[in-house]
């Protein structure tokens, strides 16, 4: 189980105690990239010379625009994701109906050579006896004349 | 080309009058977001007896946690969708190969069968011509006694 605690962090120059379950490691990075914006901000003039109830309410839409930005791409990414599932069910059954075409393509294959083996050798068979009879015929011609 | 526009939203019941280049739509949106947080926030005593400072920076560490929340899902739907590519990928390539080993079976049968009517047609042609030779002795042979 996670154990509550209390990690300092300074933010905009101010520490502050914050008691949760989050990691000090993460609250740090969260700090960081609040500094961060709030230094872009400081360095423009227009920033440091609003009322600082607007400068906070515009570094909240900022973040919460990032935020908003990310979900975006969350949508984008989650439907390519569903694009991808979706080729990769039909390349599956394309894959399937392929190789049960290979299996029976191979069977037949097998049967056809097999009939062919049987008609070669009743070649074989039927020339033998075809070349005994003409043997046999000419040898009966060569009597008949003797 | 975007047009710079002026929106005015409503956030914590005091009203902001943004310029940029965002909808009017979007900044109500990102407004709405933020005015939820504040009244679940609000609904905590331990928050509202917060100096504002204090509440400025909690307001700005929770959205800024929504975001990193939504960067770390991106992370996994990006690896999530690199697997899925690289399954594809593999799945493509399995698919050729077995396009390919049906192609080269389907030729083999294609001259496999072509033999085997070759076969039976030299099959048929010496059953004729031994049948013709069995015809002719037997006919030498009835003349032979006669």
């Amino acid at each position: 189980m996670a154990v509550k605690t209390d990690t300092e962090v300074i933010i905009g120059g101010k520490v502050f105690t914050l008691s949760g379950y989050e990691s000090e490691e993460y609250l740090q990075r969260v700090a960081s990239y609040l500094n961060n914006k709030l230094a872009e901000y400081n360095r423009l003039d227009g920033f440091t010379r609003q009322p600082p109830a607007r400068q906070n309410i515009l570094m909240q839409l900022n973040i919460a625009d990032d935020y908003f930005k990310a979900r975006k791409q969350l949508a984008v990414l989650e439907e390519e994701l569903q694009a991808k599932e979706k080729e990769l069910y039909d390349l599956k059954h394309e894959l399937v109906a392929s190789q049960m075409k290979l299996e029976n393509a191979e069977k037949s294959l097998k049967s056809v050579r097999k009939e062919l083996e049987d008609s070669s050798r009743k070649i074989v068979r039927l020339e033998t006896e075809l070349a005994d009879k003409k043997e046999r015929t000419d040898r009966n011609e060569r009597n008949k004349k003797e």
